[in-house]
């Protein structure tokens, strides 16, 4: 896999995907400073006038619905459907499904107007959008334990019928038969608003250049959570402003030196169960 | 007060709660992000469909009017209506008040539908909600020297119904009738964009955990003029975006061995002359 | 021009000029405080009901496409018309003009409502402006090679009828007829998502101290070029995240010991060819 992640990266960096984010308002600037920090080249927007323009020439159109209005969800649905037009992959950070009634329909609604590549999200979110109910605060993450993780991203893959990640402490992704567990990354990730973000528009960036979702995915989760290693390393210490600053500085300096090594593991999902055992 | 300083940090931490901000997009990152540092959990969440859901299991609702538009004004009054009904303490943020006829206006109106626990502004903003014209010039601070800030956050506090908070180089934070006044901070707070709409959402983090407003406001003013200096300390002869990265930081390493000493002073407010001995 | 340069930061930081922002949801937290660094006083005022009010009262506005919706457009035409009406200088940056349709014809709809005073973009923005299509991908910039952006920027500015700023490797300012060419900056800008956008709010502190578009346009592309090698001095090799923090800082340290030499150069046009020799 080592091999393969290099390659990626290095097709990201010389093909520099446009990624088109419909994102929430606290998370605009930190994404696309990482997006840019990775080597893709992001753009924001929204209006119902434009964002179909803009989807079909992106290389990924990612949908995040963070601070979603009414506006935006239409914007949302727009951008997909000339998305799915266009062949460009769609991918959805349902924030906060499950917090309120509105955001999950929402999400749901998108899920079913728009053919989505990849939903990421947390453990808590992820259950609600497959309609098993989880505790859910605000838009903050559940930590995820592994097994139980595995086994939920599994039944939502099946359920919503598209490629889902389940990130947390490790992070699973899979389409239902098959699939990648990825561990590192760093906890100070959680301390930093929108680094789940944008990890969804990592891999919208490295689903532009890797047609398989679940090699796109796994490429992305392996090489945040490298670049969330190096930042730790860098800046933890100091605290979570420091950490932000030094991801993206991190993120920029990924690359052959720093490969993440044994860091993601094929999942062996038994048909008979449709459980989780790796 | 520096026992209660303690344990309300402590109680902070352990409860970590969700502090529900209707805020501008100026400062959502950098609050999400304070507030994580801080250690409450924060959400944005603007719409009309989810304001009420939203605010009514949260620890606190804090408004800020930075760059309000019609459906921002009906969003807050929703959310605060239904914060109200649940027990929710409302902070009100009146940023720019006096700027524009449409934010006063904006800031009275949701002051006479909602039920606002505290409301924080530098003296400008605090004036003009309280009918008393000042020059403001933009949504910054005045310097708000201490005597004059005491009688006009007692004035506006008698006015307007509700404890008042003045900040500037010295704090007020009074119901009218009892307060006290806060020291500390440093002046590069006011080279960083957003560091009062900060503050009040950090006060309705500390108004989640203690229901006297005035306990939790000035609390909230202590630890935060406390995180200013510490950043100061570390970033501040760099510049004012070192200061930033280094203000969260400092918020996350608020504890026991920082805890603000003498900054808190009681108020004594003579009920004859309305003013502000001290 | 080192004497002017110095002069004009000198009274830009004495009168803290009000700019006011309509701008995209990426760039207004790093707009404000890099505005605030540099000793203006930012201000961002989006709702119909008051941006004439903020916009009259200013020292420029500057408005900003970058996330645009049908009531932002409205908005900065309201806002336009009040500014034209109190002799408030406007600026116009056409973030992604050509990228769809949209922007390029909002772009268009603003400079035929509004008098704008300087418009600034990428060498491909401006050239989708001026009706010479140019590859655009996203919002990022190309690289502006000299010669092609002199002669651009002149064909542009008599189009428009307005002064235009190309900018890239080298900026161009020029009214068609006369103008400079600025050089400086670093690299690393190009990996700071709202670098440009920033710059077209310096742009506009600078024109609210000094009435000539030109030598206001010309005094910000210097200083902001300084601003930008100093921060790559003092943070460029960590990377695009510590650099971004690094030029705040840097913005907020500009001043008589670091003033930019000899970056500013007299552009010379010939009357016959409408072109750049220069």
């Amino acid at each position: 896999m080592e091999k393969e992640l290099g390659e990626r990266l290095g097709k990201l960096r010389k093909e520099r995907p446009l990624v088109h984010n419909i994102t929430n308002t606290v998370v605009t600037n930190f994404t696309a400073n990482g997006l840019l920090a990775l080597g893709a080249s992001p753009v924001m927007a929204y209006a119902r006038e434009e964002v179909a323009d803009m989807a079909k020439v992106a290389g990924a159109l990612v949908l995040n619905i963070g601070t979603l209005t009414a506006e935006l969800v239409e914007a949302c649905i727009i951008a997909g459907k000339a998305a799915n037009e266009a062949g460009v992959p769609v991918l959805l950070d349902p924030v906060g499904a499950g917090a309120t009634p509105y955001r999950t329909e929402s999400s749901l609604r998108i899920l079913r107007e728009v053919k989505v590549a990849i939903v990421r999200g947390n453990a808590a979110e992820i259950a609600h959008l497959a309609g098993e109910v989880r505790e859910i605060k605000g838009v903050d993450a559940g930590d995820g334990s592994g097994e139980a993780s595995v086994e939920l991203a599994v039944r939502a893959a099946d359920k919503l019928g598209t490629v889902v990640a389940v990130t947390g402490r490790e992070d699973v992704i899979t389409d239902g038969k098959k699939g990648f567990i990825v561990t590192g990354g760093d906890e100070l990730l959680t301390r930093v608003t929108g680094s789940g973000c944008l990890l969804t528009s990592v891999m919208g960036a490295f689903a532009a250049v890797e047609k398989d979702p679940l090699q796109a995915g796994a490429a992305a989760l392996a090489w945040y959570g490298a670049a969330g290693e190096i930042a730790a390393s860098a800046a933890g210490g100091r605290g979570p402003g420091s950490f932000q600053v030094a991801l993206l500085d991190a993120l920029a300096g990924l690359g052959e030196a720093n490969v993440p090594k044994g860091v993601v593991r094929t999942l062996h999902i038994s048909p008979v169960t449709g459980g989780g055992a790796r």
